[in-house]
């Protein structure tokens, strides 16, 4: 399995989905991280920091990393020059996964940071633009249908309704404090960590696990079977 | 696995979601059939032959049906006796699996038959009853934690907004049909089996087969890893 | 009466609304058509061909169609150049009604074309702005004011919550078909017709008839008396 | 044209509908008032006093009245019983049109007269129910289908999203005045008739008129064409 | 200002709002405590046990406690006659602020247990009907308007959505911590605390203090000025 | 207390929240009116009218106003340049309560001028922005922090479900219909003040006072007790 996930910001990854993918590296699959900007707005932490505070993080999860420009930091915009420099990116990972920021319409809404919605919306479409074989300007890459995209959340303040999918990454927490450690710039202001830690334990105790990570589907599960899905998340 | 799918009405699960339990049959897991009706305020059947109806269907289908009467068709309540009695057959056939009229509150809402509406409910509450030790009234039955509860629509006129798992039942469509078939009382009216065969075909082109059902989840779904859902719903 | 239904790409009205503009056509109405882009990006069909078979499409709904260039297939913007370009179109056919891709926030959500989404935002802007006095760049063409903006559904996957309004469009179904049948160059990769058939199909069982299609009010419906109604859509 | 609209206290038709049946009753369609209560829980006003303002409100509206018992104000259930006992009602008045109050789940919530929401659901329910041949109890009355179920708000304090339908009563508006006048027990504590026409004036500046009262579809609309909407909403 | 808060099951308070109270109380204010079940169905602890175990608890919080019999515990009904038992109650304890478990429509829904749902509609209705003088069987209390209706989450494995409303309990966590440790014979199953104290760790970080809980509002609040409201919740 | 309160054009301010403002001038706080427009695409008024009809109507209100170019009036694109001005402005002005048009996702939705909806995003994005250190374009204005978001609204035709906030205005009425009055040019068409009135009039009855205005909250309201809010908009 080849999956790709995508943050805005530096870190963004690291709070949103990371545990999952350090588990699906260890498992064998092959995992590649696109970040949208250097994180130039940032408070704290130059651009030069934050690119190699991201290229340690990236070596804590496993796999490689890319940044891709879409106008900076603050300055993403949902628009058609950004949706089709996403989709030569798709084209070219060809991943069977995509994991893109939780945007717009599935619950956690607009009211965070533009740039999460607007690379969320950037990479829903993309993913569907990746298999139209016309697409002027990015012809010289064959068309590409993903799998699944999924959505993970980043540090939105409150939880966004019931997560469709949830993983149990107890088992990887301290990897993924680690690899949310290496943004040392970020940690001089607010704590992120303790958020979505704190989150995740919530998460994770009300499935009976320790740390659980939520993620929301853009297309419905499909199924070969009812037993595909062997483990519960009832326990309250 | 083992699985428990409760109807309101003799036809209900025929028509829910019969394809999908002779699919987990035919992989050898176990199926048990609960009807809460004798369907006894249709226009057309005695409730003899709608039980026997029923009886050929669940032969169809390849799995025992029994019957729980909780006052009668047009007559069901969502209330605390008829939710004691459901959470006592969930303790007595102790189901990994539930499958439920879609009701309430996941999209179908409460604009449908009012039979529907308090079995899903009923059913719903039932699953969480049936682990609290002390409830008086079942005590002699030991307390059960169901794994999965997952809602199905029976005849809704429109769709139901996207479901949360997808099914190709193109394989046993024929199979299917003849169950739905045994409800011979049922088709002197208006014809069921070409709304729901007309709603799978439109849910199947979707995906790229000929036939497929659809599932809403009660819970986040618990997955091990991404590669636990290797089939994709992604066509159109 | 004077409609205008406008499309993103060459076959969308087509497969969204083309029957209920076919029998508007035979009541003697005025119909015009308006496309947005020449399916520049599809992976079958030239511009040219799409155009040929556009055109071929218009005559068998009885139509004249006209092209408005909005930055090509794939790159259609949400945006204040587009907003007025299109709000001109309106201006200049001066429809009593007028049909646009389903968007945003009426149930189907973004998660179709991105073409679709800003299309239908566009026209519904337009639709406002046209009777603004004062917009600079169109003030040689005359304040309008169009009567009622209804949306339809092109090819989203899953049903998108019961429409406002539903059509019975049995008896021209054939020629529906021989309209969507024009667009040869789409029919080499999925089978749009049986997507839109199979869900026409389910809307006419559903109301009692053979083939139906809904559509989405922007406003609500102003009628002189309950008795403006008197067809029912209640069938199950 | 039959028109039955069903109120759950003595003074709710008037407040939340009346000025729609006056103008449907000059128009020459029969109207049937039903009155689910004789307010006997109200601060002001003896079960007797406001059976005979209810009585001298429907000479106003110019539609014969009656009551019905479900257990008496504020004890109103939604239970199986008074779904019958509805059922029996409409298959007695055969109406085409049926006005109830604004329940559950279109917009107006349960945050509201717990008698309303039960009788609005009542309603609902019992206009399915009442096409059932075999439903016991009441087999002496013949089923019924009805046409159209449409639900107007009573005194809600805020409004409750834009209705489906707006029809413009400005020309009935001191006639719904005398009708609600009629109620003159209830004007000693709240001044309902301030709200509701508040609110209609709301409503009617907002589509260019005096007064207009909207409503809420249960069922898509079936029109023959668009042209079947003559009127227009767009104003502001 | 009076503060009545009503939980269905003993420990129902005390998980949801319990830090809130206790700072109320030590600001001055009345605190009324109104447990509906005895835990009866528990799978630890006999009701002579939980009701003991909840004594201790009011203390702690500082709060005299009373029971109300509305059935037992998963038996508690949605219906008139209780509707009338908790109209009773307030008009008894004449509360300027009632708190009650969120149900039904803000968010929470129907997905949690049947009492919790249960109560929170009856005390939402009761706190309607309480002001009504005619209401038969509690006539000799006189009737009472309540000022603010407010909502609090219990043991919901998710959070549902944000608040409206968000208050600091860092300064009483230890205390609110020795509230919930009364309830003994809960802790030997599931761990309670260790949810509702990581829920409110999630909640308190987002808002840059150590422990918040959040209620959700039945009605808009009503202020005097913008500068009302003082304190920010803004912070990440 | 710092208000800054921004309208797209010049009379959206006057017509959406300016009682609340004149409540807060007269209570010694600072307000800060900012207009995006100059009113350029209405069908009556010229820009210079338009200014100085605004710098009339600032005059009744008591506040200073500026304006701020974003591309003109049915021009305004939400983007990251105009997210920029925006940002700017905020940090220039250093509000503690920012009051914006009711845009996107709270109720309001899209279905209104598409300036309102852009003003409002712009304000609500550029409110997170100005605590953001590194905003590349404005690090001359030291990054700020506001305490409170509100969301005001215009005209749109239908109320937009129940307010977070609601405040009486009756004392100021006057007041404001000679702010409102001050926009001579735009009488000439629509009456925009019968509209708002009518609403006011509306939310002022439900809750007991003559006119009110209401107010949507983007973050949940920190109380530091229950007693924050004295007042109740519980009346019928």
């Amino acid at each position: 399995m080849n999956i790709l996930a995508v943050g805005p910001h530096p870190d963004d990854v690291e709070f949103g989905c990371a545990p999952i993918l350090i588990q699906e590296v260890a498992a064998g699959h092959a995992v590649q991280l696109l970040v949208c900007s250097k994180g130039e707005a940032a408070s704290s932490g130059t651009p030069e920091e934050r690119v190699e505070e991201t290229r340690q993080a990236a070596q804590v999860i496993g796999a490689p990393v890319e940044f891709l420009d879409l106008g900076g930091d603050c300055r993403i915009e949902y628009n058609a020059p950004n949706r089709l420099l996403m989709t030569a990116q798709i084209r070219k990972f060809r991943p069977q996964v995509v994991l893109a920021p939780l945007a717009g319409e599935k619950w956690a809404g607009e009211n965070q940071h533009p740039d999460h919605v607007a690379v969320g919306r950037l990479v829903r479409d993309a993913a569907r633009l990746a298999r139209y074989g016309g697409v002027e300007g990015i012809r010289d890459l064959p068309p590409h249908s993903i799998g699944h995209l999924y959505y993970y959340s980043i540090t939105q303040p409150f939880q966004t309704g019931p997560p469709d999918v949830v993983i149990d990454v107890g088992p990887v927490e301290e990897k993924w404090e680690a690899a949310m450690a290496c943004h040392r710039s970020q940690m001089r202001t607010r704590s992120y960590p303790d958020l979505v830690l704190a989150r995740a334990r919530t998460l994770g105790v009300s499935i009976g696990v320790e740390y659980a990570v939520g993620l929301w589907t853009n297309d419905p599960l499909r199924l070969r079977s009812l037993a595909d899905i062997p483990l519960s998340s009832r326990y309250f």
